[in-house]
């Protein structure tokens, strides 16, 4: 809110009326350059002489990704493999089995297709990093000629993880919702380095949504803009914002034997120059009782809400929980939490 | 741009930030509200007790539809056999076929699958009314408890169609880009009467981009309350310009043996209370000549870009002309057309 002057807009009621822009694409290219120069201001990304696509949020790009580099399987009759190492991130799994197509299947967990010798199957392994649930800077499993890697990095903020160097992958996936917190504008964007890849992905967003919404579009523009006037303020607020939540949460659960959070350790960020600590979206909690199997329900019974590990391909004595809600919710949330905590030696089974 | 006030928008930076409304559908009910006011003034569909779904243009609901639709399929295990009376719109076919699900597969032409007594069969027909590319208003070919079917009623609106009464199919598809013109916000929205297809669709839009970009929803509602505010204002304007650009385009072509138009009888228009001609969205041109086999070649070099009778199923003596382009372009199209007209007799193969 700070911010609401520099990031307004005001939109006449016929501006932006066709499907495409003066140049003949569905892409703004003003849009185009300001993302370059906020990768190139946060030093997270490698993106000269680099295609770049948009989608409606990092969604609609991953699974156009996973089109576009399984159409490039022309060895093998059969569908692509798609794995990821878990725990991943649940839209995965379920949007490429919504969309079922002859193309590909998803296999599930990354490191149950290491070393095997099937020289004759496509596989793309989405890497997710950091990673949706705990926060870890993955890294990718597989590797060889027939394996295409599809790096999801929607988190790869400095408010959310150390930037120990841009990022330079063929294919890497970021969106407006995790930067400034737009998710409801639906907008994401790739960044690609080979030529036909970039052109399938184009077509799957024809093919999709005939392209992106330029309303959105114009909105990215504004927020984008506003991110580059404030130089690194924004990253600054985000990351003490963060910061302090983790803190919080991580005060919270320091006495307790029944709950544990994730542990990263520390690591150099470029952006900051210095050694900094990790402060992820969410906390990957765990239930460590053996009777607490059902974590979820442990969480639910004390009226916080989070996501079954079986979600992310994990097991149920892990939950996920968002530390990106509102300031109203985190503090629910510590409450909730506080109070489970110090009730939890009446709750030992003897 | 005669409305430029009453349609503008003034946004804050922080507006509209999260996924989903308070209410915590993705779907704005403000939206939804004067999407049944819009209909009841034109009186072109019935929505009361109706569900609607919003999407990415009619691009994005079209799929959802598909996928919804051969979901519903239970009692047979062969793909749904999609299908559309040629001419049909060509993203039915390029859509499907891109998707690959193993759920449906694009076959054709509705005519080929009438009486077929194949009862085990499960089959979408697509009914696109008013038809693009040659404005009728197409009927369902086929019927019977395994076919379901898909109204495509982009263009039933009266500046392109008499409406002879409301459309009140189990399933109809509108788009913002064909009433007012905004095609680059995509935003497109289905009439829905059985729940299931409902919670199928709105899961499509969760699996496809996780909603409906926010900021294309209050730009669709700032456009609709401007039609509202209009009276019938807007397709009076509208309905003039089609009918003018339909009328010279007819006289262009009422001297030529080598062009002809698609010929289709007035109807009685509720909306105008009287029998219309109809002032369809494109001209469905048809080369008569023996030797013109390849009408768009024969436009080509008269400097006109059409599109191939055969993206629309039908055969390449035919090429679809679009008259909703740029004033400036309609112009330049006449000229041409003109000019080719003029030269007629000169190019006769004799």
């Amino acid at each position: 809110m700070q911010h609401s002057t520099s990031s307004a807009l005001v939109v006449s009621g016929w501006n932006r009326m066709s499907y495409s822009y003066s140049d003949n694409t569905f892409f703004s290219q003003q849009l185009e350059s300001l993302i370059h120069k906020v990768h190139a201001l946060v030093g997270n990304a490698i993106t000269q002489n680099r295609y770049i696509v948009f989608g409606a949020g990092s969604t609609q790009v991953l699974s156009a990704a996973a089109y576009a580099l399984s159409l490039q399987n022309t060895t093998s009759q059969s569908p692509t493999r798609v794995v990821a190492s878990v725990p991943y991130y649940t839209l995965y799994k379920s949007q490429l089995e919504y969309f079922n197509s002859e193309k590909f299947k998803f296999e599930g967990d990354a490191y149950t297709w290491k070393n095997r010798s099937d020289g004759s199957a496509n596989v793309i392994e989405f890497v997710t990093a950091p990673n949706n649930p705990d926060g870890r800077l993955n890294e990718a499993i597989l590797g060889g000629p027939n394996v295409k890697t599809i790096y999801d990095r929607a988190y790869y903020w400095p408010h959310f993880t150390p930037i120990p160097a841009p990022a330079d992958e063929d294919l890497m996936v970021f969106t407006l919702s995790k930067l400034t917190g737009h998710a409801g504008s639906r907008f994401g964007w790739a960044v690609i380095k080979d030529e036909t890849v970039f052109n399938r992905m184009v077509t799957h967003m024809h093919m999709n949504s005939l392209g992106v919404s330029k309303d959105a579009q114009f909105r990215a523009f504004k927020l984008l803009k506003a991110v580059l006037e404030e130089g690194t303020g924004i990253f600054d607020f985000a990351y003490r914002t963060m910061k302090t939540r983790w803190e919080t949460l991580a005060a919270t659960l320091s006495t307790s034997n029944r709950l544990s959070l994730q542990n990263i350790n520390p690591q150099y960020c470029s952006f900051y120059n210095e050694v900094r600590e990790f402060s992820p979206a969410y906390a990957w909690l765990k239930c460590e009782r053996e009777e607490d199997k059902d974590c979820y329900a442990v969480l639910k019974a004390a009226k916080i809400i989070g996501r079954q590990g079986n979600l992310f391909g994990s097991e149920d004595n892990y939950v996920r929980l968002s530390l990106i809600r509102s300031k109203d919710d985190f503090n629910i949330l510590i409450e909730r939490l506080q109070k489970l905590v110090s009730e939890e030696d009446g709750t030992r089974t003897m």
